[in-house]
């Protein structure tokens, strides 16, 4: 039943659609054979058999007594946030477990302890077989008791604190976010800019100095110096204020003809700040931020922003899920998936 | 146990802040007693009563055998939708959901016919409670099915063809939308605007008529034409040419000094549109949408926008669905909620 086609199979709308039934009735078909006539029943096993249909989740949760439901933490979404970058992977999410036979359950849950206490509920009560942890960072309390438990999990997020081949390492997904600030970089050195500045995060954020790190080697790589620099909150104001800063050279310093951000909440920031100052996005300051929100593409000018690889991240977490419930070893533990620069007019001086 | 304060109760976390414990031993002191020493189990028990703490969910379910999860679908988002208005619904939903004791399923379907496999699915597999449908439409096949299944739910969107009242209606919470559009109208008309166009749906559309309306009995309220409109697709270029089109005034009609726009995904296309046309959002033309999406705030200048009370639906939903399985009849089966405009720089000539 584990064969090597069973991700990319048959599904069952194509069952439906080869015997000319509903979706509805291919599901009578598995589960409740008695209430279809003996026609419709013997077309609908035919189409499942020409296309080699595997039921994934009613027959497997028979067969293996498991749920087959994934568990997955939601914080509230703030309105000053461009990213909203976990409600896109949520939807990914979702539709990688659905295609391995899997459901999500949604546990709202505000900080780890929170968290870990719906966690545990949820094991009780409703026999969750896995959870996908998102926001890893380090020393986490919900790594250690997932461990102490001998729960399944996968994390969105690197172990900055653990060498991912060490014994205690555990299994993740995560985008180079580094590699994402670079290609940013590297588009404005072409657009002509020389003095390309930062608007990052504090300095006691993993993913902020990851971000940073790209900065920095890719103005090195280019002979191009790397000192304006900001580091703030993610927040839209935050990027707005620090703009004004930057911009104004204080103490007669170099002034920025372009400027990376580490998120798209705090380029749209500094977008505000440009037309406060009568500066035109691109013509005069060029702009990059990082998600590629929505906010993004609909805003005036469009903005540059690096894109997370989401469906890959999805999917990745749920095949090593899906793997270590299966008693599979996956060929690899942790992976880092490359972002693309999406380059829209906030960064081309046209 | 179901007295009137359960909705208002104490939460585990107050319990833990009084017994100066962790969440965690909270939760163990109610399913693991025997975990704890007798002095940490006497301090949490104390805490339990002097708080009149009701555990909900695991307690619950022990005692009613029922699973205490919903089922909501997901659908991909698309990168040209502004609101990703379901993403923060399901956030509110979860959030309202754990207040209840209950725990969300999310299932991934495109299409009514793959939603409603879904739910089928998860009846026999999950023992789901009950189903929050969204995007409520005429001649539901989910509606009927949940029906004849005697499958408790309540749907984020009204019955448009059913009277609320009569036999065959079902419980639903909704936006009033044409409330929402007369605000915005009646805010231009402040402003000095005498010539207010809509960008709306098309007509197959029943909210895209709703709103439609409110524009159409404001104006008429306030003594203005509304002679101005186009109606197209939910979409970002769709309202940027719609914008375009207006503008141009064909056939030497009248130009519109404002746009109400029934969607800020269509309102972020008409502010491109007016940036193209070398004309200032508010000063040249006043611009509304609808959603208050992330981007309504983020976007310069910031878009006048109608914001809807998710959260608000979110309670409500989850009351309807919660009295429904606890055999309680609630006092009202659906629920139409004012949504409030927050007036930004887009529509103020300043």
């Amino acid at each position: 039943m584990r064969g090597p086609s069973r991700h990319r199979g048959a599904t069952l709308d194509d069952v439906a659609r080869r015997a000319e039934v509903s979706a509805m009735t291919v599901s009578n078909a598995l589960n409740h054979p008695d209430r279809l006539s003996d026609e419709t029943l013997a077309r609908v096993r035919a189409a499942i058999e020409d296309l080699d249909y595997r039921p994934n989740r009613s027959a497997r949760t028979l067969r293996s007594q498991t749920s087959r439901l994934v568990g997955v933490r939601v914080e509230r979404s703030r309105q000053d946030r461009a990213a909203l970058l976990l409600d896109q992977f949520l939807h990914a999410l979702a539709e990688s477990a659905s295609g391995l036979g899997y459901h999500l359950i949604v546990c709202h849950a505000a900080g780890d302890t929170a968290e870990l206490a719906a966690y545990q509920e949820l094991r009780q009560t409703t026999a969750v077989d896995a959870f996908v942890l998102t926001g890893a960072h380090r020393d986490d309390a919900r790594r250690r008791w997932m461990r102490e438990q001998g729960v399944t999990f996968a994390c969105f997020g690197r172990s900055w604190d653990l060498d991912p081949d060490s014994p205690g390492a555990f299994p993740w997904v995560d985008v180079d976010g580094a590699a994402g600030i670079r290609a940013a970089v590297e588009h404005l050195a072409g657009q002509g800019h020389t003095e390309i500045g930062l608007v990052g995060w504090p300095a006691d954020s993993d993913l902020g100095r990851d971000r940073e790190r790209g900065w920095r080697e890719a103005c090195a790589d280019l002979g191009l110096p790397a000192r304006v620099q900001a580091h703030v909150v993610d927040e839209f104001d935050a990027g707005r204020d620090a703009a004004h800063r930057l911009l104004d050279a204080p103490r007669g310093g170099p002034v920025p003809s372009a400027l990376v951000c580490v998120s798209d909440t705090l380029a749209l920031g500094v977008l505000r700040a440009l037309s406060e100052r009568g500066l035109r996005p691109g013509h005069d300051v060029a702009v990059t931020g990082f998600d590629n929100s929505p906010s993004a593409a609909l805003t005036t000018p469009g903005l540059t922003s690096v894109d997370q690889p989401l469906a890959d991240v999805a999917a990745a977490l749920m095949r090593l899920v899906d793997a270590e419930l299966s008693g599979v070893r996956p060929s690899a533990t942790h992976a880092l998936l490359p972002p693309r620069l999406v380059v829209r007019d906030s960064s081309l001086a046209r």
